[in-house]
């Protein structure tokens, strides 16, 4: 990660307030604005053309826009900028500021807002753009005259990369974007270098402490912990004191394949999670205590006593230096009983037949060049393609953090932005994709690389999961209308044309492995592979 | 409007919680559920099927729900529910409710939490629902103990049409949608009926005084006002009076044609509605003091002087009763000036060539059928459509209550599913339709016989003029990628195929004629004409 310079670079002509606010992001580090503007934000649209250096990329909906900083920044490790349109705009962002905030993706948010004499007349687009905004911000505030504009932005920037990672959501009146400002006096502000990430050592003598106890242990493994050198070091000590190992079920970014240990994610559902803890301490490194996703009557939201968690790192340290620093610790035992079995890197064999989930998980995972980014959303395919995917060449897997669908593609556009060196591939179940379907054209639209296999099983699958779990049927006539999508099926290839993006369909694995072969030979653009299962 | 009965009725089974809700919406005349449910929904998904009389419709994204409800709720001026799943899908909605709030529709905003005990643990999809809610809501509540079920669904349903009428937001925690309640207890719960609404004599007689002392005079109308009897009667004081008469710009119902008078709407911009207004009293009819949309450097966002106001009937009173009878005051001056010419019914000539904004308003006005309902968002074609429309059949129009975009092809599948006897139409710019695309499939899943019309022109248009009007370029390299959609062009035919809806492309006028007779013909389900202006 780049650390921002400490003073921003001043130059000596007048400009106007939205231009101080692109130099302060600039010279701090920020290269890409995902942006839906509308007319409140027309200084700031202007002054990119004025200050050189922060590229724009349209999204046609602020989904697309907030999913894609999102995207951006897990890959980057540093905030890529919004440009969204008051509070309005700002709200059809904030599924996916939710995913960014539950993900800790720093993103310096920026909302236009209307010129300051003009709110207090509440006109029809004013809204509270704070309470629309604080559920998904670490950080906030509405920059009040045109001497905190630099300040502010510097602000923003530090909290994105602060002790608590996120969003920091920075509101700009329009009058402030095109006021005239002296830019030597309004520069020179300090910006804070991020904190870096660090882990107490005492935690790392409790843990080793336990781990000698002879105490059952499963290690829980979150942020920074999955990175490759931090599952290593989990893999060793798990290896050495039979501990089982595990990553947090919807890691934010996690390494796989290549060689890596193959770490199994804690199991969605509640009965699987708990058994998988059941008579262990839990070693939190990287991870929040667990939970279940949904309350379910009868069944603890804990997945361990509290009593029985032991924390080695906390989501926002470095939670795999700390593994290492165990490592070391323990070395006598790993030392002795040596290093784990890596995965082995092969392709899986897959029958000629139709498509089936876990087929679709071993293709994908053999197609994958190495250091492929996967960007997974959506349960049917999703969980067979990551328990294929440890023999896959190495990759990084993205996965829906926060829950709120319609994040897999705009996270697949933002890595792609982020890595143009590196394929791109959204593993998209087809109802998720339609929350931020939008992102196809902006795909299209930047030329980035990136195929999407779209899981097109016609229905929300969870949904009737969830149905038979609450004991009701899924085929009565109500209920099926609100979770079969198959009237009318959507033609996943016509949508896809509308968006300038090639597509073709496919309901065999024969079928599959050529589609993804002709998917990596396409480098000029995005492509997408409607996979049909029944 | 149907008056809810009094009582509810009560059945002497035990149920569940969601049935309940369910029962209580239903008998308080609630008949239409659109729906984006997810886990915590899914015991009021199965009451869908246990209960009788609620149709639930499914939107693939939430902003189509809420703006369906819109939709609905302006038609028949009593509420739709939505379903959304947690704070995040209600997130997604926001935008379209906030044009709700705007237009004082009232809807039943269900939410779906998780269940009370889990909420403490902060488990991925949990969110502050209160401060996302609370910007669009004139009423929140969150059910706190089955005891409460019935009555805060009474409570909520009589608060969409209660005195701040509008939006009212019920969270359902999904423990108690599946809580067994006796419900002869729980049901026998008084429904207010909504407060009916009315206007106060002593501001007739204060309007009449205005007009009879000689002074200029604007009438400007609003809410109610713009029903026919309501225009009919301003339009006869105005005449008599030498007053003018405008439309608030962006009503969220207004009749028109059918020999009702040409009233038309105050500018957009500031300089011609200021311009409109100069010199003159305001006489407000279920309108809002006006307000410029956007506050400009240099320009009062006050478009009348406070000390010119005179308010004869405010948005939620029945201004249509108070201008008959201001009428019937003024009768003596009325009598001897005689009725106001009404609008001439007749078609527009349009010459054969490449479409122009103009000739689609002319074309559409000619093709309405007698009480069509127009869904219009995006000025390109909006304005010069409305600008034609006083000389087609009578017809109801729709419009952007709130600025957030992404409401005309919502509203037009609500008014569509609440008006089955009526063809709609959507008059729709193509930037503003992405926001809400999916709608597309919900209409042909219903079958509903919606005429789209996007406006193809492939650009923001608004925010170039609003570029020009900052002093910008509008053809710099960046703004024109925050401006420009043609790289790629939205293929229409293809996206509207992919989500089953018919669809034909037309440039020249007589195409256009052409394609409204054939749409009109069309009566099985949705149709899109995609009109490609230069």
């Amino acid at each position: 990660m780049e650390i921002p310079k400490l003073e921003v670079e001043v130059d000596s002509e007048m400009q106007n307030g939205a231009c101080v606010v692109l130099k302060v992001a600039r010279d701090s580090g920020v290269t890409v604005c995902f942006a839906n503007p509308g007319t409140t934000e027309m200084p700031f649209v202007g002054a990119l053309d004025q200050v050189a250096g922060v590229r724009p990329i349209l999204g046609l909906f602020e989904g697309v826009c907030t999913g894609a900083a999102d995207g951006y920044g897990r890959m980057t490790g540093t905030p890529a900028m919004t440009l969204l349109h008051l509070g309005l705009g700002h709200a059809n962002g904030i599924a996916n500021l939710h995913n960014a905030r539950r993900a800790r993706t720093p993103i310096l948010n920026l909302i236009g807002d209307h010129t300051r004499a003009h709110l207090k007349y509440d006109a029809p687009l004013t809204s509270d753009i704070e309470s629309l905004a604080r559920p998904v911000s670490v950080w906030y505030r509405s920059v009040a005259t045109e001497q905190d504009l630099a300040r502010d932005t510097a602000d923003a920037i530090a909290a994105t990369m602060g002790s608590a990672r996120g969003v920091a959501t920075l509101v700009l009146p329009v009058d402030l974007q095109s006021i005239a400002v002296d830019s030597s006096a309004s520069l020179a502000v300090p910006v804070q270098p991020p904190s870096a990430p660090a882990f107490d050592a005492a935690h790392v003598d409790e843990a080793a402490a336990l781990l000698r106890s002879g105490e059952r242990v499963a290690l829980l493994l979150g942020g920074r912990a999955l990175s490759g050198r931090g599952q290593q070091a989990a893999a060793r000590i798990a290896a050495a004191f039979d501990a089982v190992c595990f990553s947090e079920t919807f890691p934010a970014r996690t390494e796989r394949g290549g060689g890596l240990p193959d770490i199994d994610r804690l199991p969605y559902f509640p009965e699987p999670a708990l058994a998988a803890l059941a008579g262990r301490k839990v070693l939190l490194a990287g991870a929040l205590a667990p939970v279940t996703y949904f309350g379910y009557e009868g069944i603890s939201s804990e997945l361990a006593d509290p009593s029985d968690l032991v924390t080695l790192a906390g989501p926002n340290d470095s939670a795999d230096e700390a593994l290492v620093a165990l490592a070391n610790t323990l070395a006598d035992r790993l030392a002795a009983d040596g290093e784990p079995a890596a995965a082995e890197v092969a392709p899986w064999p897959v029958e000629s037949g139709a498509l089936t989930p876990q087929a679709v998980g071993r293709l994908l995972s053999n197609a994958l060049p190495e250091h492929a980014i996967v960007s997974v959303e959506g349960g049917t395919c999703g969980y067979p393609f990551v328990t294929a995917s440890s023999r896959a060449r190495h990759h990084t897997i993205l996965t829906n953090t926060g829950g709120a669908i319609g994040q897999g593609l705009p996270v697949a556009l933002g890595a792609a932005v982020a890595c143009p060196d590196r394929r791109v591939f959204a593993l998209q179940s087809d109802g998720s994709a339609q929350y931020t379907i939008q992102s196809l054209w902006t795909m299209a639209r930047e030329r980035l690389p990136i195929v999407m296999l779209i899981t097109s099983n016609r229905r929300y699958g969870i949904l009737q999961t969830e149905l038979s779990r609450n004991g009701l049927p899924v085929d009565a006539p109500n209920s099926s209308k609100l979770t079969l999508l198959d009237d009318p099926a959507i033609d996943w290839l016509a949508l896809s044309q509308g968006y300038g993006v090639p597509a073709e369909r496919v309901d065999t694995t024969d079928g599959l492995a050529d589609a993804l072969a002709r998917a990596l030979a396409h480098t000029g653009g995005p492509c997408l592979i409607e996979m049909c299962l029944p």
